[in-house]
């Protein structure tokens, strides 16, 4: 691809042109980062009219190269790229950066249609997706590749800045990626030397290169001024097969601004019209009109996109090739480029596991094992594993090879780094083939917030496998005491989360989290450490209905108010079993109740007002949640005159049934509630803390 | 304090003591993590008996220095090293290890009285916390110690594992220890090749070395069963000042075990009865009884505590003799030493900023720079900064000096690392006088919750400054505007969110949060990054009532249901203005609202009965809330046939006013809906995703 790394006026006309969109758009909104584009104008533009390999009118052709803008702000710099490559992205919407609307909003957003292959702008996460796309590379590559069919010899190129540097997220996939030898990563580290708090000095100093290197990082360092310089250290980082390369450009945040460059000034907002005045003519750039782009420098671009159209026609004619000569490995290789939805797998009954109540009482997690495994078989792009707890989560896909320096198998040891799991499943998703599942303890989805909230913001399919959801983790204590948890999570727009209550449930949960289109967003398992047994839905269909997210497991079904139940117990995961427990103890006392099973908030929600009033009817105001977590979250469905039964503190280090009595979570505390609830002593409106 | 570092037959026979308490403790709890304390005894041996100063009779001393088992899993090795220097913890408790009541839980909880510096079990963050201490233990250093008085001259010492390694949190914490050139910092790596999931090699094979000394730190390698090594290199880890120490001890886990030393097998479970028969055999140690403590063993680690007993007698001889050369200083530091609390503080009155209805709008985060700058004069252990965002926080303390690799200023610049910043606020508020904030934007909020979590769980006085709260951010779009973030941070037990609705809140919730004894758990402030005015109260108090978490603003008091209000709107933060400004169209229709500003979930709920009910009555059915975020949490104070307002999905990039707009969070939309709840038209318990 490098066959032109030679460079004169006309390409530094580009890079200006790069700049001064960036800073005209910038200043239309307002708002924005107008220093980033600036000064990193230079590498990106080499790297996109040089290397990097894209069709602005396909830009979903699976042969591309994969391009992040992980220091995200600088988002103005990757819209001028696509405006002027020939992407879908007019000049108009540059005049509309950050307005209501637009496709240009202040930080990248995956769109790609529109050759945005990531949301940025959270530092550290782009860098982090980029490792989990070079693990589907080569997965993909290893699956599909045949001698004389490179389908999937793509690379991942990212430009990063210091931020993404500090962020720990970044220094996870940074050592997972030295450690599996991932070549086909080549970043750009943006060294400016400039924080918003000022020079990087002041929190700053230490060695990157050589931090990367002890990660094993091939890397080079130039100055991020000198087009031919940097032409040639991407060459070198793309020769790099068996490491991943950083290259440390040396650039100028806000190049060309008299008064702002090398400032922390240039970074976050515009640089008003009297200094763009100074920067234009600094740089002997016309100072009307405003997102000005010179004839030739259009021409230029448009090379670029010219090239990338040719390599995706040769990329075509491989994959007709392929067809000819592979046809089986092409069949499934289509099948997966069409994208992964319940097509993939047909015949779930014949699949899934079946459990039944006379089955010994097991784990969730375990349950959770079986049925992964068993689905496994049929999916070959179901890719994942855990952060070192493996044997705890049971994510293991048994009989199948580890993902390593040397191979491509389907199980991931991520080690002891959730965060950099999380966000690199996220760049595994955006194959748009492969759907990554992780495991961890549920305490520990804290670690992974921040790349769970782009899952759910980009809608991504991937799968988080939380274990030990409770205090039913028992002895390890309040520090992997999930408390908080649930409700958390559950408060993340997109992000549907589920919490079976037995092995039934489980089976179902992974069939949910699997059989939806792609883009349908993130799905967390929440599952259990200690065993529950199977339930017993006495003709209530033996696989119950998690697919309406809350659902009728015991109890009157009839929504006559005469003969309706006294009191509604609604309850997730294990405690479904203490609102079982409780049925027989309040009929004893005449007092008839309905159990729900409530696995997802999410899913339920999504129903409509009739089945919604079929499960909770109004007339019934004696209602009960249970949940070994926070009781926050339940008050919409148990109303002003239910109760809550839960825990709204941490825990403590105890045998797990020690544990349930301690805190009140039992049948029979259930039972007194429920009754007390049905006696209408409570008072509706008063509002009380849950004991 | 290295006086001795020969070792001979005692010493192995002491190390050994130190096994098997831990083994047999994880053998009668049937849990628990056997091999770190097999492994890793000798160098704590060392650094107990040889190094660390303490002094089991006063476990608080000031000059103590201060172990950190980073390894939290560990603990047994913890328990048995505290056992048998003297400190509280019988050996009765190392036999109800991990049981209801004891105070030998799982992981160590932050237990000073025992000698528990603080909680660890989540990976990485003992690490981190323990450059807070660091950083603490140098700014009081800078502030009291005097020439010929060096009080302040502790170090730091932690035994980490490869987890902690992995873990971002830890890289963020070496980064910035190492800028900032930390050297009471002496930190010993068990690097013993095992994770869960088996040999380090399958997921972590970096040069943590050379890692480490990219960041300015000291490393050594040395063998982690010879003690004369281990005491060598602690020593010249001590000797180096001017950087942190990393020892790099190749350990064994499960040393001892015939089966399971050196295999995942000895990590997490107990060895079971036969292999720790098989381990007493084999390192020469009786059968029986179980927690055996040869008598020589018990003599010799007493001698530790005697010669602790001995250095904390000195200290306070120095501390009387600063006392009569340095009286000032020492009044401050005595008074510091007994605890921060509403003392620290006596004339609040005259410290707040005052604010009136006459002011300019201006931003809550405006507000809190002031206010934090007021009272920071008045408060020399006040001590924070952001984690890169100071102008847009305004935590700097202005005309006060930044922390540095050669000052010990009270301003710090964290970088862009928000997780270590809230694990080094941890570790600062455990010096038991520093009272640290920190900033960064809300959304970032989620980078810092595992060391949020434990900040909680050990009730530490942290104050997080979480500015650019809702979509009141505007242009940066959804990935920088919190939705599921309050609601989130509300959900974690004993943490007390705050947001204020204008300057006054925003004083009197800094009130609130540095007013609060020691150990009363931590505050976020969540703060608007745009312009609010400031409330006219209406001959309600000037002040408003932040301090009861919920109080009326405007609209009836009157409790009589014959006069009371027909609805009440309660709101936080910025929608309180919403709230307050539909009053007088809802008096046009006939209807008289009340307004709650409900700032603070947490500190309503600990009012008394009495007052929430005169807050929100019970005949008062029609109730609705505003918050520029998540619904959740607000259906227990809205009741069954109450409405929310808010925003239950993210948010989108365009100025603020548009976003509040299009997400129909207006005076308009406001009226309109309270309207209808006042109709009674609402139907009560039906379920209903909000709009």
């Amino acid at each position: 691809m490098s066959n032109n790394v030679s460079f004169g006026a006309i390409d530094d006309l580009c890079v200006n042109t790069l700049r001064f969109l960036s800073v005209d758009a910038v200043e239309a909104a307002n708002s924005g980062h107008p220093g980033m584009p600036m000064g990193d104008a230079p590498m990106a533009y080499v790297l996109w009219t040089r290397f990097l390999r894209f069709d602005p009118k396909d830009p979903k052709w699976f042969g591309r190269d994969r391009f992040i803008l992980s220091a995200g702000h600088g988002s103005m710099l990757l819209y001028s790229l696509l405006h002027l490559t020939g992407f879908d992205m007019p000049l108009d919407q540059l005049k509309k950066f950050r307005q209501w609307g637009s496709h240009t909003p202040g930080h990248p957003e995956y769109d790609i249609e529109r050759g945005i292959e990531t949301t940025t702008g959270p530092l550290g996460q782009g860098f982090a997706t980029g490792v989990g796309m070079a693990i589907a590379q080569r997965y993909l590559a290893s699956l599909y590749n045949r001698p004389g069919y490179p389908l999937f010899d793509y690379n991942i190129y990212a430009v990063t800045s210091d931020g993404d540097m500090m962020e720990g997220v970044s220094n996870e996939a940074a050592s997972i990626a030295g450690h599996l030898g991932l070549g086909s990563i080549v970043y750009l580290y943006s060294d400016n030397k400039i924080t918003i708090e000022g020079p990087t000095g002041l929190s700053f100093t230490e060695d990157v290169g050589k931090r990367f290197e002890a990660m094993n990082w091939h890397v080079q360092a130039v100055d991020g001024n000198n087009l031919s310089a940097i032409a040639r250290a991407i060459e070198a980082g793309k020769a790099e097969r068996t490491r991943p390369s950083l290259i440390i450009a040396r650039t100028n945040i806000g190049y060309g601004s008299p008064a702002k460059q090398d400032t922390a000034e240039a970074h976050g907002a515009p640089l008003g019209a009297g200094e763009v005045r100074r920067a234009k003519e600094a740089l002997g750039w016309p100072l009307s009109p405003e997102f000005h782009i010179p004839q030739e420098a259009a021409e230029e671009f448009r090379k670029a996109a010219s090239r990338g159209a040719l390599l995706k026609k040769n990329w075509d004619a491989l994959l007709k090739g392929y067809q000819q000569e592979h046809p089986e490995a092409a069949k499934g290789l289509v099948k997966a480029m069409e994208g992964m939805d319940s097509k993939a797998l047909e015949d779930w009954e014949g699949v899934l596991p079946a459990f039944s109540p006379s089955d010994a009482p097991s784990a969730t997690r375990s349950a959770s094992g079986k049925v992964l495994n068993a689905v496994a078989k049929k999916m070959p792009h179901l890719v994942g594993g855990s952060a070192d707890l493996g044997p705890s989560n049971n994510t293991a896909l048994n009989g199948f090879d580890y993902f390593t320096a040397t191979g491509a198998g389907r199980n991931i040891h991520f080690g002891v780094r959730e965060h950099a799991m999380a966000a690199i499943m996220n760049g595994m998703a955006q194959s748009n083939v492969i759907v990554p599942f992780g495991g961890t303890f549920l305490v520990f989805s804290d670690y992974m917030r921040p790349a769970i909230r782009l899952a759910a913001l980009m809608k991504l399919n991937v799968v988080y496998v939380f274990t030990h959801d409770s205090i039913g983790l028992g002895e390890d204590g309040p520090t992997h005491q999930p408390i908080e948890h649930i409700a958390s999570l559950r408060a993340v727009p997109n992000l549907t989360v589920i919490r079976p209550a037995d092995a039934v449930e489980t089976a179902e949960a992974w069939r949910y989290a699997l059989s939806r289109k792609q883009l349908s967003g993130p799905v967390a398992l929440i599952l259990t450490r200690q065993n529950v047994p199977v339930i017993d839905r006495q003709g209530r269909g033996a696989k119950g209905d998690l697919s309406r997210g809350a659902y009728i497991v015991s109890g009157s079904e009839n929504a006559d108010p005469s003969a309706g139940p006294d009191v509604i117990i609604m309850a997730s995961g294990s405690e479904v079993h203490i609102a079982l427990g409780a049925t027989d103890a309040l009929l004893k006392r005449g007092i008839k109740s309905r159990v729900v099973s409530m696995p997802s908030f999410e899913i339920f929600e999504a129903q409509d007002a009739g089945y919604k009033a079929t499960v909770f009817p109004a007339h019934v105001k004696a209602r009960m949640s249970i949940e070994a977590g926070t009781t926050m979250g339940w008050h919409k469905y148990v109303g002003s005159q239910g109760d809550t039964m839960g825990i709204d503190r941490f825990g403590a280090s105890a045998p797990y049934k020690t544990l349930y009595e301690r805190f009140g979570l039992t049948v029979e505390a259930a039972v007194e509630r429920a009754a007390f609830l049905v006696s209408g002593k409570k008072d509706g409106l008063t509002v009380e803390t849950t004991v």
